[in-house]
């Protein structure tokens, strides 16, 4: 008789989250409830329908549960063994995940994974769930929702997990929670899930692309490509960024090689002109992952001595495209226009 | 017998150079022709509609002439007295005014008003006509072109004349042709319009705000109003900024009061909402004024030893995104995409 599945709740079912749901059942060893908000309506109608490199051409394809709502166990249910967090990290704008799912988490139980980039992103959750193991993973994929429960998926699902080192915890535990995790993830044999239990060095390490390439793009409207064309703006804004960004890391101890910036740069072909997914939520006129990807490093970087003069800039350029996104998206409210308002 | 009128030629006639035309008219000592572009057709057929607070609401104005190309005078037609340029200064785009209307200028006699933002503009000028008077306009004036020919025109046309001084030519009579230009703009007792001869205070004072909020509003997508608002846009971004322009300023012997970053920050009413023209030429996919209004008071500062970090980056950011304008518009070609391009 074969073990009982795995149990997972999967928040978040856009590009990243469906393909993690898919390999997941692909794979046999676990059955997955994902929580849908945009697509909940499109999906439960039609399913999913998803083009990847990967899997094929699943037309209507469904995972085992899917639900508009956070579950809420009853002590007779089963408990989840892993909850995956894929939503974008928006600290600036409440509510939490980590309050979100306090329900569906069994203290002491149930391991949750965070599928999203930035730093010091679980510091709520070891706040919230001291008795849990949090894992990292960070995401190379290329996979896009191009319409509701319609996705695109074009590279290799590149996936690095670790756990995020708990001092309460056992780190034997946390090392054998994140490999349990890669082999239920690996087990259809369609992806390049792997182990990293270096967390700090893969999230400063993806750090590299996100907060430089991802602000700069978001501000100039220029992609991967295009940034590379567009006249010495790799030379005065990209490697600068990045050099501060390598130098924060190093002041915490994550030693990222001088050729990481050049190998960031050069990833994808220029011709491939990608737009970062910060460009692409500014396109949307979502709101951006700018304190987890951005503000974070910034704040660690300068904390201990580093001077960040052009992640700063970018940082508070970004907080300015957010504040107005935030303004039209109603939450926050202006003065009438042609009031008086007293002088600030 | 009153003294012939002078003879003047006005290049861009859109919110700035309509209002100039209809001062200098009002006024009945100069006689305009506005070479005209983009509104060519609209205002052939039907005149300017404009609504003016210093000349309340005209339907159909016209100057005395209008054509829709730079006039190849004669040896027996009049000569230019005054050439006045209302266009945007875009360096890194050919062709220059200055070489547009060479025909029109006649040496030692024509004086250039250029009524323009921006830094060391006179300097293709001075090459090109080394024998002419060019004066420095700096217009504080808020007029706006809506649609083709109608001009809304909502606050005083605040203008200062003054000579860019030619060291080939006698600062009196440098001083004196500003003097007259400012005579017959004024002449209609409908304006704000002064000498300031300090050239260099005057352009270093507007770029208080052009090089600053000009930048960041464009970037942020935030108007005059909203990045008063919006958090600590103004400490982190506006200030910093402003402070580099005083400094760069300071460097070569113009002294702005430390309060002129306060006194620019608060010169309009919050509610006002107004975006600078960086931010509205960004949203209509306009070129921007990025090198004479950003770039050049970054390298005279920086030539000077003046530290400029913030407005380095938005510089940089901007050239960014007047590439992306340049290529939409046609005016750069890149690689098809999925093409296959070396590496850069």
């Amino acid at each position: 008789m074969s073990p009982p599945k795995a149990n997972i709740l999967l928040i978040g079912s856009g590009g990243v989250g469906t393909i993690a749901a898919l390999n997941l059942e692909a794979g046999n060893l676990a059955r997955v409830t994902a929580v849908l908000r945009s697509n909940y309506h499109a999906v439960t109608s039609n399913g999913f329908n998803i083009t990847s490199c990967d899997h094929g051409i699943l037309k209507g394809w469904k995972p085992s549960t899917i639900t508009n709502r956070i579950p809420d166990p009853t002590p007779d249910s089963p408990k989840y063994d892993y909850i995956i967090c894929t939503t974008k990290v928006i600290t600036d704008c409440p509510p939490s995940t980590a309050n979100l799912i306090k329900p569906a988490v069994t203290p002491g139980h149930t391991v949750i994974v965070l599928i999203q980039n930035g730093l010091n992103i679980e510091t709520p959750y070891f706040a919230a769930f001291p008795d849990n193991i949090v894992l990292s993973g960070i995401s190379m994929i290329d996979s896009h929702e191009v319409a509701p429960g319609v996705i695109e998926h074009g590279s290799a699902d590149d996936l690095v997990i670790g756990a995020f080192r708990n001092p309460n915890l056992d780190i034997a535990v946390e090392a054998a929670a994140a490999e349990r995790f890669v082999g239920l993830y690996s087990a259809a044999g369609k992806t390049k899930c792997v182990l990293g239990l270096d967390v700090g060095y893969s999230r400063w390490r993806k750090l590299i692309f996100n907060a430089c390439l991802n602000s700069i793009c978001a501000l100039t409207g220029l992609d991967t490509g295009r940034i590379r064309l567009a006249g010495d703006a790799v030379e005065m804004l990209v490697r600068p960024a990045m050099e501060e960004i390598r130098a924060a890391a190093g002041s915490v101890g994550v030693d990222l090689p001088g050729s990481v910036c050049e190998e960031v740069i050069g990833a994808y072909p220029v011709a491939l002109y990608l737009p970062p997914s910060m460009l692409e939520d500014v396109w949307k006129g979502n709101l951006i992952e700018v304190e987890s990807i951005v503000g974070e490093p910034l704040r660690v970087g300068r904390a201990n001595g580093v001077a960040m003069p052009t992640l700063s800039v970018l940082y508070n350029l970004l907080k300015g495209v957010q504040w107005r996104t935030k303004e039209k998206r109603g939450l926050i409210e202006i003065p009438a226009p042609g009031s008086d308002v007293a002088d600030l």
